[in-house]
């Protein structure tokens, strides 16, 4: 587990209360990964959603099945930023890869436990599904943006 | 007011209960419109959830500011799926234009309504921001998979 006043510092967790931070501290870890790390692999089961404290991770995405794998850059991600969003979204699997473009550190909540925390709290699954949309919402946009650029 | 039924034949509603479709139902209009017809407009206060009934709707992007307008085609929406999905996630404004590729018939939720009710239903916010959070990951990946193609 890790202290819950960790939690609090960042954006995603700040609206939560005290209890709630608590219960999502008992069930995270703090990690360090060297650079090179594939942190999460695209088309697995979404075991665990990351919150990034230190480094830099780029996710990849392989281009959607056999014979058409170009392993495009689709997205990136900053300190204070999560990843791994689709661990509480159905179908709950991976849609890109994500990798460490330098040596990272990261607290990383158990998928399976932090949906059954949600289950037993109607707030606690709202403030987490309203940040997850928010923060899925930024990567579309930023996904848009090159797409357009890319088309142009 | 449109009929709580109408709204419970579609995925996107399936999971609320009577008096949660009651609600939203009362707050909804049936709207038809034009081929061609610019139904949301990109950077605009995101004023309505809309469910597509019938037709088929184009989501357009413009590459973002001035000076690089490509008006790229960055997804598209079917019958039974939603569009507007900046309506329920912060800051509240649209994020791409869409537009009708024939006539449409449609479902418009006013957006400060179903907010208000959300505030005072956890289970119902939790409900439809979960929903919300699907679709627009459904849009992520398309995204990806066009993005990836188009850096191929």
């Amino acid at each position: 587990m890790i202290s819950p006043e960790l939690l609090r510092r960042y954006p995603f967790f700040t609206s939560l209360n005290d209890d709630q931070l608590k219960a999502i501290a008992m069930i995270s870890e703090e990690r360090i990964y060297p650079k090179g790390t594939v942190l999460i692999k695209e088309n697995t089961p979404a075991a665990k959603l990351v919150l990034l404290l230190e480094g830099d991770v780029d996710l990849i995405f392989s281009g959607g099945g056999e014979g058409a794998v170009v392993n495009a850059l689709v997205g990136s991600i900053a300190p204070g930023e999560v990843y791994g969003v689709s661990a509480l979204i159905e179908p709950f699997t991976f849609i890109s890869s994500a990798k460490a473009t330098v040596q990272v550190k990261v607290v990383e909540v158990d998928g399976a436990a932090l949906r059954a925390l949600m289950d037993l709290d109607a707030r606690l699954a709202f403030a987490l599904m309203r940040n997850i949309a928010m923060a899925v919402l930024e990567r579309l946009k930023y996904t848009q943006v090159e797409l357009a650029a890319a088309r142009a």
